[in-house]
């Protein structure tokens, strides 16, 4: 410990965190003020609106939860589902089963909808289900990052609603990266993630809920399991609830705030139609790249897949682990592999806002034809 | 939001967050890697290291978590106590009232002691109410940052045991600052925050769990009510369960570990021992300065006056919220009224860790004459 702190500078194209924006790091770095400053108000306030243009609302119940996307997902269960009530989760990858498993320790009646890594549900499916499970909420992933999937959500808010059930959708590795409009697409809640297509350090994580959720959440009965994560608390915490004084509740991160402002600026400076033509350039550049590699891209259909993270198929007679492990070694660059159901089936690549350029693209290549060059084939 | 980020430089000399050393903001701007990258684990190591010497343990299951000091307090609780439990809370502050109320979410069945703001439990009246609430948990804060009392701990812990109940101690505001000795006390569980004596930014909480508080939280028949705080995942994510493996599990903050581990360093470097004398004789000299000033401090026995935050009694004839608003409007300079039920009571001046020096307390109790000679007396 009477050494200083040491950490290595990396490539990181995995699937997240990112590397941060200078200008973000520089953000983050400012000498702080106080978690209740009024000139912390104003950078709070920063947030929301960046908040809402990323996410396409207006709702005014907008905030950053103090903590990483598990803490949004907790605080979107927590606050909008009862004990006993239904909840139906969509899961086709690592996020929709720890969904489940967090309403099912809020004492929710949990019911599963799966599929194999990747997999893509219907409308009708969907709405079989809401009709079987009369669910208070569903949930579905945008961007399935364990497997690579960029799931349509078009039609389903409007489903959702005409069964009286609340629609949650994740969208923490796609913000930025694909459209999503939370107001248009009639998503009831929506969260994300700072360290993604936003390139701020992990520790936050926006969110914002629509009229209906917040009449659900603030018209229960019992008290949400969490303090922290009271959005009762959050709101007035966040300037939302229309009181004119806000009553300390946690000590928000205050650098982790000026960071996330800093990224929401750069989101509206880019603006959000450029940054996803963006993705989805550098995406199929680097699927051109990996198909002239012989490799094959593990979700088939091209329109189904998320820009800002790429899944391969790994390459038949290779150890994933081996790759990685030689990209890691003599590129000092990160790619990952697969995440709950998907590991041992996917090798992963992302290329996320800051990082997300061409130039970016071509060092991946070369560092994963020079692994599949030298990493040993297993098998004949 | 087309701005770039503003904010101004604040001496912050309220009770939390204080100003972040330059070493610390140097550390958290650093550009990041992996969360579960073994650079990382390394460095999750020195802060392992560093909590086990500021909390004076040798405790394997020491941690931080990736959130402020109320995440540690909601581990804590969720972690070790299962519904229908007996909980008993000591509350002479803020702090006590908090845990209550998350102990009672939890489905606890809670039991207060409640005293006034600065109110001190005897050894006698602690022993008589776990006899008769037969509680699983014990909860003192050591420093009553509210009231700016440090709680003396000694011989509490050995009642805990004999009682078999779980001794939880909240160290905030008075890590670094005011001596305690975890394993030496007979502590089960301690938590800490980032953002007080051991200036690094708010959004990170060293905790740690004795074997005690193991042997309970790991033969739990209910799984912890969340997901993001329940040890089993944490432990792994730390490497303290033994496991060769880690599972991803969250994304932890990593520029705020690598703060975190910084000011840590910084703890060590100077030595404990160097710290709490340094607290004490700022402390000390600010009492002095304010006696001279004709003021009175709130705690009247100095030897339970928390060193690093010091409560004032509102001086006669004064409104709080105008001399505090002058010293922030004229010197650039926080310090605080009470918070919850020492609302209205005090004045709070926090010189903590790098803001514990004598020209600090020099510098406050200028602004602190000023204001008493420009602001207007209303009563005679």
């Amino acid at each position: 410990m009477l050494r200083p702190l040491e950490a290595p500078l990396r490539h990181l194209f995995g699937p997240g965190p990112s590397n941060v924006t200078p200008r973000i790091l520089a953000a983050g770095s400012r000498p702080i003020i106080g978690h209740m400053h009024p000139e912390m108000y104003e950078i709070m306030n920063d947030i929301k609106k960046g908040i809402q243009y990323a996410f396409q609302t207006e709702n005014n119940m907008t905030i950053a939860m103090s903590g990483s996307g598990h803490a949004a997902m907790e605080c979107a269960v927590f606050n909008t589902v009862e004990p006993g009530e239904s909840v139906l989760v969509a899961i086709n990858g690592i996020w929709g089963e720890r969904v489940a498993e967090i309403a099912e320790r809020s004492g929710a009646n949990v019911h599963r909808m799966v599929k194999a890594p990747g997999g893509y549900f219907s409308i009708k499916e969907i709405e079989q289900a809401i009709e079987k499970h009369k669910p208070v909420l569903f949930f579905l992933t945008h961007g399935e990052s364990s497997a690579g999937l960029c799931h349509p959500v078009d039609g389903i808010g409007d489903i959702c609603r005409k069964h009286n059930c609340l629609f949650l959708v994740d969208t923490v590795a796609s913000l930025g990266a694909a459209p999503i409009f939370m107001d248009k697409q009639n998503i009831d809640i929506l969260y994300s993630g700072s360290q993604k297509a936003l390139n701020a350090p992990p520790g936050t994580a926006p969110i914002s809920f629509n009229e209906r959720a917040c009449h659900k959440m603030f018209n229960r009965k019992t008290k949400p399991i969490s303090y922290l994560f009271d959005m009762t608390h959050l709101s007035n915490y966040w300037g939302c609830d229309g009181k004119p004084a806000r009553i300390y509740h946690h000590t928000g991160p205050v650098s982790g705030f000026f960071a996330l402002r800093e990224s929401l600026a750069i989101l509206a400076e880019k603006g959000l139609e450029e940054s996803w033509k963006k993705h989805k350039e550098v995406a199929a550049y680097l699927y051109r790249g990996l198909e002239d590699l012989g490799v094959k891209l593990f979700i088939p259909d091209r329109d189904l897949r998320l820009p800002s993270v790429t899944t391969i198929a790994i390459p038949e007679g290779y150890q994933w682990r081996e790759l990685l492990s030689y990209i890691m070694k003599h590129h000092q660059m990160e790619m990952t592999g697969g995440l709950g159901p998907s590991m041992d089936m996917v090798i992963r690549i992302g290329l996320m806002g800051y990082n997300c350029e061409k130039r970016n693209a071509d060092m991946a290549l070369n560092a994963f034809a020079d692994a599949l060059k030298n990493c040993k084939k297993t098998k004949a």
